[in-house]
């Protein structure tokens, strides 16, 4: 079912945009769908992309601009005018159009707020532009449905047919005091089913889930991914009904959640995309690498320290690289199981279990593959046995340790507010790597005596 | 608003479990969301756990039991007999139910599916059990609401009654033709304000999107996130409606997309958890260790064959863990921006521009590091020029390469539909490693001329 964008397709496109052939174009995309529409936009050329936008109607444009990169995005705004871009605003919910307000100039912002034809949908925007991106109230739209609980059923149904007009998806009716207090919801069952003169006070569910408005968007994203909610109501700090959040906002949270993760264990500053520029890409990844490479320098200097074992044990030195590699691949492998948990809040039980189990862990894990290279290094590489327990008694030790702090740092970190997947990637890599060279020689001092 | 579950809180559960004290665990327990009785749950005993499930009723259980840890849930259920499991699926959608019944051993499926009461639900989750659990059937389930087209609005409206009883949620009326087959969607507004004797035919929405019973789950969270949708219908090989998959099946899929991604990277198998057994946590880790423990085998011998090389230039080996760090590093992050781009679909142009520009950010990256190691190396470490020359050029050498692996490796098991996760962590790390000091060694033959 999905549509497919051939090159084609797209050739055929700015062939028409070339021949300014607007009926065509119309025709062409009448039925495709906004997300498509991006998709396609995102192939095109600036100009090519302004001119279609500037063509189709602004119901339409106003999803596309908002499904687009954000780079193609910005590249497309800077071809509108303020104008133009109020009137796609105008067709936005709230929430899509305080984000892409959001990315505009100090001074465009405003240009573009005076041109917004609905005054109260500008009230609203100017509202949500106040909210910390990162927050419930920088999720949340105005849009919602809501009913006075001493409204009768008549007024209230009157009322909410004038609200649900504007609101896509009626996803719940949130009850409200006179001062706009949440005070529970609405079936739509029972308020079809009462007398028309009920009360709304005599029918509505007082439990209703909510979260405030400045809730962390990743503490919203958990309660309604627990409590399987389509749509969770905010607050304001006195209980006021401010907005309301829905699941495919959330969905985004969590992919960007797991997402920087990733990214931040593979050594890269969140939020870049292959798609873009160099430089960009140079921003996010030179900052790991140089710390890496100060790493480097640190192992360097250890190693040289240790220059004169060079005489009687150069075989040490072909071991090296092995011994970091197993000390950073055990800091990963603990750091991500731990992170992971930590975003899942699912890491249970006392530090002092988990350093037992840690330990443990590493014991059978470092046990198997110490044998491993005692075997191999001894009957393939030919080494002496003095030298074969020395590289062996270092990867177990050395395993114990990168595991233990890539457990461990996470979990104070994460006690201290400070992001655990921080010390992931390059981070843990780089500080086993230097730990573990230097428990390796100190270890192989002790055995050889050099 | 979330609930708080204390230390004391559980305490007081287990001391009135002890008791046996059965009214006060429903007074306690009578207004806990099902969410929350399975994070007390998974605090408890196995034994306490059991007699909760058994004591509470079995609509709340049946959705504490769908929200365990596969690990937790699989004790519990050994502490229920086949009959009280049924009693438990009774209650849940088909999609649950099955997901659970799959956990099951062969033999107590059989058992369980006999108990189940409502024969209909029983055939429709066997139906359900036939189905991968990665492909759209696998997320479907069976609770829907159907109108068949040759209907009228009164007798859609009687049967919908009877029909949305079964579903939660009502997201979307599905038409069907009388061989069952999907026709469009109907809104519920227009149902609403047409004359009881309009056919549907005249009134439904021809256009709507579905997927195939056998489409992966991956696919399917793609184009239900792309399009913004909240459900989805299923249909068979020849066009039958047979399910339909929410939005909240897709965020899981979602998420543990972008988590598996991310344990892969970390050398990780899939599906493993802090709180695992340290059996389990070995066999998920275990395997890429002896990986990398063969890696740096290989990067011994390389380094032996070398050997001769100390003589006269023993810095070189002081660098070795600096450059195999490095070439691990650089390749780390240009897999992980791939393989994210990847999942995404937001991969574009051809590979030859992106070779061009990995090259490009990779001579800039590999530059800036290059000048910072010469400098470092000769002012601090005292190194002569001819060594500084070497490492620096050898670095800039291998980030490219690794740059260039970490880029393609990944594409290419794309290409080939191998999960291109499977080219991260530590195969990347690995093979970057040997290659690095491959390279590394080369170049300081060729310039040192040892």
């Amino acid at each position: 079912m999905p549509f497919e964008i051939t090159k084609q397709y797209i050739e055929d496109i700015q062939q028409l945009i070339a021949e300014k052939n607007d009926d065509s174009l119309h025709v062409l995309l009448e039925e495709v769908h906004y997300a498509d529409v991006a998709e396609i936009i995102e192939e095109l050329y600036v100009q090519e992309a302004i001119y279609l936008i500037k063509l189709l109607d602004s119901d339409i444009t106003s999803d596309v601009i908002t499904e687009l990169d954000e780079d193609t995005r910005e590249k497309v705004l800077k071809g509108l005018s303020s104008k133009e871009i109020a009137e796609e605003i105008d067709e936005l919910d709230t929430d899509d159009a305080a984000d892409i307000i959001a990315e505009l100039s100090e001074e465009q912002k405003e240009e573009v707020i005076a041109h917004i034809e609905d005054e109260e949908h500008a009230k609203e925007i100017v509202e949500l532009l106040r909210y910390d991106e990162n927050t419930a109230g920088g999720l949340m739209a105005k849009e919602l449905v809501k009913v006075n609980e001493n409204w009768n059923v008549l007024t209230c149904v009157k009322e909410m047919r004038a609200q649900a007009e504007e609101v896509t998806r009626v996803h719940s009716i949130y009850v409200v005091d006179d001062a706009d207090k949440l005070k529970g919801r609405l079936s739509l069952k029972d308020l079809l089913t009462t007398s028309t003169k009920t009360a709304i006070k005599d029918v509505f569910i007082k439990k209703v889930d909510s979260v405030n408005v400045n809730d962390k968007a990743e503490d919203v994203a958990r309660i309604m991914q627990k409590y399987d909610l389509e749509a969770i109501p905010v607050i304001d700090e006195i209980g006021r009904l401010v907005g309301r959040i829905t699941i495919d906002d959330i969905v985004d949270v969590i992919k960007e959640e797991a997402e920087k993760d990733y990214q931040m264990a593979a050594g890269i500053s969140q939020d870049v995309e292959a798609d873009d520029t160099i430089w960009e890409l140079t921003k996010a990844r030179l900052p790991w690498l140089i710390l890496a490479l100060f790493g480097g320098f640190v192992s360097v200097s250890v190693l040289g320290g240790f220059g004169d074992a060079m005489k009687h044990f150069p075989e040490l030195f072909f071991f090296t690289p092995l011994i970091a590699a197993m000390a950073g691949n055990v800091g990963v492998q603990s750091s991500a199981i731990v992170v992971q948990g930590l975003a899942n809040d699912s890491l249970r039980g006392s530090l002092w279990n988990r350093l037992i189990k840690e330990v443990s862990l590493s014991l059978l894990n470092g046990f198997i593959l110490a044998v491993l290279l005692m075997s191999a290094g001894m009957f393939f590489l030919g080494f002496e046995f003095k030298v074969g327990l020395t590289v062996a008694i270092s990867l177990v030790s050395v395993i114990i340790i990168a595991s233990i702090i890539g457990t461990f740092v996470p979990i104070i970190l994460d006690k201290r507010n400070i992001d655990p997947a921080l010390a992931t990637g390059p981070f843990i890599t780089t500080s086993n790597d230097i730990l573990g060279i230097l428990i390796y020689f100190l270890i192989a001092k002790l055995i050889l005596g050099f």
